[in-house]
C-alpha cells in the first residue's frame, strides 16, 4: 500500500456536516491502490458499538482516489471516534489517527468527531445549486435609455478600449429580460453597477448609489422586481477590496492628509498622499494607483461593508453578492460578515471570486461558493485549444471536484469565460463547433453554469478590453445556430435535474473523446463528447441493456450486452450494456433511457 | 517519484505569513523520495523574474518528508506565482498547481499567492513561546485560608473522589508563589476559579465572580499582581462550551420555561425543561445533565462570553485564556472573538483545549495555541509505558510538529499529564526514573512544557478523580530526588534558549534510545535519552569535532572524527564528529560544546 499517499484530515473538508445529523467523511489514496475502504465509527463512551461503512469511491482523478461515507444519526452528532480499514492486494492496513497506521485492529488513539455545531454545518442556499447564470457587463449589454448616456458616449458597437463608453444601462437589461427568460437563464450576475470610475465601475465612488450612466435606484428596483416576477435571481458585484480615488474616505485623506479620520481605512505607506497611477504611496489592487486598497481588517471598514451589503439586500431584495477578488481580502472580513449576513439573510448567496483552488475561501466559515475558473481552464484546454486529451481533462475536472464537498460542488459558478478573459470562441479561433460542444458540456455538468452575455449568439473577442464588446441585437448578425443550440441544451438541462446536482462517473477517456454518466438517485444521463476534428466510434458502457435516446437529435440506440469489461470505471458502477456510438467532429450526444427509473423526478 | 504522496495546499498551513513581508511555503513528499526540492516564485506581472529557493527538509517522520522555504521581501508580499521543481533519482518533476505535474518547465496555471493581509499573519504572543507552565487544580494545591473552606471540607490529603472538598484556594497559591518561583515556572494555568458547582468548578454559575471557597476578587487581584512581580504570567480556564445548572440564564428557563428570554442560549429539545443527570431534554457536554451546553453560535451568547473574557483581562490583567473543550464549541465563536480580543489585547494568549490534531482550531483565524496531548501521548507511550520504540516515537513527534507552522510549534502547550489524565508517574507504574527522563525530555524539547502540580515532587495518581490528590507540602513526604532533578532541568532549559524555540534534528533512533540536536541560529544542544532498563552505548553524531559537556553531570566528552556516515539524518545536517556515550537505564544526557557558537545568545 502506498501509505504516504493516504490522506485524511480530521476536519473540513475531509470531515464535514451536511446537517447536525449527517456527517460526510472522506479519505484519499493513490489511484487504484486500494481495493476496499471502510470507515469504522463508534461512540466514545461505547467502543464496542462499532458501525462499519463501506466507503464509496466517488471520484478518481489521474493521481488519487477519493472515498466517501455518510454517517446519519437521529440525534445531534457528537462524541464519536473513528478509524479506517484499507485493503489492498497485500492485506489490511488500519489508519487510526494522523500519525499511526497498523496491521492490527487499533485499540486507542482514534480520530475523533466531537460535536455538530451549527456553524460547522455546510449550507449553501438551495436556489444556487445547479442554477444557470447569465453574466452581464452593464455598459455593453443594451442601451435602454439614451438620456443617461455618459458624455462622449460612442456609437453602439464601437470597438471597446479601456476608456470608451457605449451607453449600456439598467433599462437595457430590463427591456431584454424577456429575451433572457426565453433563453432560459435563471440568475443574472451583474458586473458593478454602483457609482464609480471607468467603464467597468470596479473603482467605486459611492457604494450606496447606482452609477448615473446606468440609471436610477427606481430603475434598479424595477429590474429586481421584474427579474423576480420571471423567477430570475439577481446577484450584484461587491467590490470591497478596493475603491476608486473619488470614494469620500479617500478624498478626505487627500484633503486632510495625516489629520483625516480615514487614514486607517487604507494602507498608507507615507505622507503626503497624492494620486499616482504607478507610484502610489498607498497600497492598491494590482498596484494600480486609481484603485486604493481598503484596509479590510479594520473593524470600521468591515462595519461599512456590512452595511452596504445589508442595504441592497434589505432595500432592494437582491439575492446575493459576487465578491470581487475575495481571495485578496482580509479573511476576517468574510468570517465576520458571513456570520452576520447569514443570521438575517440565510438565502443570500456569497460567491467569491478566485482563479485557483477555492479551498481557503470555502471553509465552512467564509463564502458559499466560488467562481470556478479551474473548470473554465480545463474546458478551454480540452475543447477550445485541444491542448490536453480526454484523460488529462478527466483528471483535472475530477481533481477539481474532489477539492469540494458535494454541497459546494452543486453550487460552483462554472463559466466558459468572463469580462476578465478572452471569449471562449476566441480561444476556439472562432470555431463555432467547439463553442457549441463546450456549451453542451457546461450545461450537462453538475454545478452552476454561467453564460457570459453574447456567448450564446456567437459574440467574439480577445481578452479585456475586447471581451467587453457591445451585445449584438441585430438578429441578422446573431449566430442563430449557436443561439438555438444554447436554447436546446439549456432546455435539456432544465428537463433533467440530475444535470444540475448529480454525480459524475467517467466512462470513456479515449484520445479526445470523453464520456460520463451524470446520475442522481432517480435519474441517469450519459454524455459523450468528441473534442477532435476526426470522427470517432466508441462503445459507451451503460447501466442497463435498454433503448437509449439522444436528447439532442431524438435518435434511438439499442444497448448490447457488455462483453469487454475493460472500460474506464468498472469499480464505481456496474454496467450491463454498451451502446455503439459514432461521433462526428466536435459532436456531442446526450443519452437517456425511456425506462422507469427516469420517471421518478 | 511517488507523485500521489506529494502534497501542497496553496493556503494555511502550507503557505503562511510570518509577517506581511515574510512568506513560509511547505511541501510534503514520501520520506526519502525526493533528492532536492526547489520553490520557484515570480511576480505575476514579471514571469521572467524567477527567484529560486532550495527548500530545506525541516522534518522527516516515518512516512513523509516536509520541505520549507522562506520568502522575504522589502514590501508587502503580493501578486506572486509559484511552482515546485522536485528531483529524485529518475529526474525532475514540476508541480505547478493542485492538478498539474509535468516533466517540462510549466508555462501557465501556477499556484498563486495574492496578498499579505493582516489577519493572514500568524502571530502568537511572544511571551508564550517556550514558556514553562505550571498547572494548578485550585481545590487541591494549598489551603491558604481556612475561613473560606466549603462546608463538609475534609482533611488535607484525603483520597479524592468526585464529590469531596479539601479546602484549596487562591490564598494557598499566593502563599506558595515563592516555591513556584524557586522551581522556575513562568506561567500559571489555573483550572476554573469562577463560582461554580463541583470541586472542579467546570460547571460555572457566575463567570464574573470568584468561587467563594477559593477566595475573593481582592485575593485574586493580589495573586495576579504578585505573579507579575515575580515575572510569572497567569492564564485562566474559560469554560464557555457549557455552564452549570445554577447559571442565571439556565435558572431562568427552569422558572419560565418557553417564556424565558434565554431559550436560545441553550439547545432545548423539548419543554418542559427540568434537570436530569442522564436524560436531559437539553444538549449537554458529555451528555451530562448538570452541564448544559451553551448555544455558542448565538450572537448574544458570543457577546456575553466576549464580555467575560474582556472583564478579567481589563480589570485583573490576566495574561490569557485556556479555553475548555475549544474543539467542541461553535467555530464562529473563536473567529469572532479572536478578532475583537486581539484588536484590544494583542498579547492575550488564546490556548485551546484539544486532544487530537489542532489543525482545525489553529487556522490563523482562531486560537493561538493548543494543549498538545499528542505530545503527551507520545512521551507516555515511549518513556512511561515503553510500548513504542525510538523510531515510532520520532515518527510521532515529528509528524506532530509537521502539522504546525514554526510560529505555533514554539508555543505549543506540552504536558506530561493533567487534571484529565492519569499522572505520568502512574503510567510509569511508579518508576521515578521514567518520570525524570520524561521531565528531562519535556524541558529539552521546543515548545512550552507544562508541569501538573505535584509531578515535580513525585505526586502519583490514577485518572480523574485520583489525579487530583492534594499537593504534598511536607518536605519529608516529597520526593527530593525528583524535585531537585526538575529544578536542574528547568535551570538548563532557562540557560539555553534554543531548548525553548529551536528546531529538532533527530540523530539517533536505536531501539529505545533517542537522540537529537536542538538548534537555533546561535546555539546547539544535543539530547540523548535511553528509555530502557538495559544500559546502552551509542555514537551520537555531532556537528564539530570538539569537547562536549553533559550539562547534567558536568562530565566532558571528546568527539571523534566521524567514520561511519550511516547515522539518522545525514542530509539535514552535516556532522563531522561523533561522541561515544554510555547510558544507564533510563538515563538522559544533555550535551553542549564549550565553543564560541554557544556564546552568542
Amino acid at each position: 500500500m502506498n501509505i504516504p499517499a493516504v490522506q485524511h484530515h480530521a476536519g473540513y473538508p475531509d470531515v464535514y456536516l451536511a446537517s447536525r445529523k449527517k456527517l460526510v467523511v472522506t479519505i484519499h489514496a493513490a489511484a487504484g491502490d486500494i481495493k476496499t475502504c471502510e470507515l469504522l465509527i463508534f461512540p466514545r463512551t461505547a467502543p464496542e458499538k462499532i458501525s462499519s461503512y463501506l466507503m464509496q469511491r466517488v471520484t478518481r482523478d489521474g493521481v488519487r482516489d477519493h472515498f466517501t461515507a455518510e454517517v446519519i444519526t437521529e440525534d445531534t452528532l457528537r462524541y464519536l471516534k473513528y478509524y479506517f480499514r484499507l485493503t489492498d492486494t497485500a492485506g489490511k492496513i488500519y489508519f487510526q489517527n494522523a500519525w499511526e497506521t497498523s496491521e492490527n485492529e487499533p485499540k486507542d488513539g482514534f480520530y475523533e468527531f466531537l460535536y455538530a455545531n451549527e456553524t460547522n454545518v455546510l449550507k449553501v442556499p438551495e436556489w444556487a445549486k445547479g442554477i444557470i447564470y447569465y453574466q452581464i457587463f452593464p455598459e455593453r449589454f443594451a442601451n435602454g435609455n439614451s438620456s443617461n448616456d455618459p458624455s462622449g458616449c460612442q456609437e453602439w458597437g464601437t470597438a471597446p478600449n479601456r476608456e470608451n463608453y457605449m451607453g449600456g444601462d439598467l433599462s437595457g437589461i430590463l427591456k431584454n429580460l424577456e429575451y433572457l427568460n426565453s433563453l432560459g437563464v435563471e440568475c443574472l450576475y451583474l458586473n458593478p453597477i454602483f457609482k464609480g470610475d471607468f467603464n467597468h465601475k470596479y473603482a467605486t465612488t459611492d457604494y450606496l448609489e447606482i452609477d448615473p450612466s446606468f440609471g436610477t435606484k427606481e430603475t434598479f428596483q424595477e429590474l429586481v422586481e421584474t427579474c423576480h416576477k420571471y423567477g430570475i435571481k439577481i446577484v450584484l458585484d461587491g467590490v470591497f477590496n478596493h475603491c476608486g480615488i473619488h470614494f469620500a474616505p479617500f478624498q478626505d485623506i487627500l484633503e486632510k492628509q495625516e489629520l483625516s479620520r480615514y487614514c486607517d481605512w487604507f494602507y498608507i505607506r507615507k505622507f503626503p498622499v497624492e494620486v499616482s497611477e504607478t507610484d502610489a504611496v498607498y497600497e492598491c489592487v494590482g498596484d494600480y494607483g486609481y484603485m486604493p486598497k481598503l484596509n479590510t481588517a479594520n473593524p470600521e471598514v468591515q462595519a461599512y461593508i456590512y452595511n452596504v451589503m445589508v442595504f441592497w439586500l434589505n432595500e432592494y431584495h437582491i439575492d446575493g453578492w459576487r465578491l470581487d477578488v475575495a481571495d485578496e481580502i482580509d479573511p476576517s472580513l468574510w468570517t465576520r460578515i458571513r456570520y452576520r449576513i447569514k443570521s438575517a439573510y440565510p438565502d443570500c448567496l456569497l460567491l467569491g471570486e478566485t482563479w485557483g483552488d477555492g479551498f481557503s475561501l470555502l471553509d465552512e466559515k467564509s463564502v458559499d461558493s466560488i467562481m470556478n475558473y479551474v473548470f473554465r481552464d480545463s474546458v478551454r484546454d480540452f475543447l477550445a485549444r485541444g491542448s490536453i486529451d480526454a484523460k488529462m481533462f478527466n483528471h483535472r475536472i475530477c481533481q477539481m471536484r474532489s477539492h469540494y464537498p458535494e454541497e459546494i460542488r452543486q453550487a460552483l459558478f462554472q463559466p466558459l469565460d468572463s469580462h476578465d478573459t478572452e471569449r471562449f470562441l476566441w480561444n476556439c479561433s472562432g470555431d463555432i463547433r467547439r463553442l457549441k460542444l463546450a456549451a453542451l458540456f457546461q450545461m450537462c455538468f453538475p454545478g452552476a453554469p454561467s453564460i457570459y452575455y453574447g456567448d450564446e449568439i456567437g459574440l467574439n473577442g480577445d481578452n479585456d478590453p475586447d471581451c467587453r464588446r457591445c451585445m449584438e441585437w441585430n438578429p441578422a448578425k446573431q449566430n442563430e445556430d449557436v443561439l438555438s443550440f444554447y436554447k436546446k441544451v439549456i432546455r435539456i438541462r432544465k428537463e433533467n435535474p440530475c444535470l444540475r446536482t448529480g454525480n459524475i462517473v467517467p466512462l470513456v477517456c479515449e484520445k479526445m473523446t470523453y464520456g460520463y454518466l451524470c446520475q442522481s438517485d432517480s435519474q441517469q444521463i450519459y454524455v459523450l463528447i468528441n473534442g477532435a476534428e476526426e470522427a470517432n466510434e466508441v462503445r459507451l458502457p451503460v447501466l442497463k441493456i435498454a433503448e437509449y435516446k439522444d436528447l439532442l437529435t431524438g435518435k434511438s440506440y439499442q444497448a448490447d450486452k457488455l462483453v469487454n469489461a475493460g472500460y474506464f470505471n468498472e469499480d464505481m458502477i456496474s454496467c450491463q450494456g454498451t451502446v455503439k456510438l459514432s461521433l462526428r467532429a466536435f459532436e456531442g450526444i446526450i443519452l437517456k433511457t425511456g425506462g422507469m427509473e427516469n420517471e421518478k423526478k
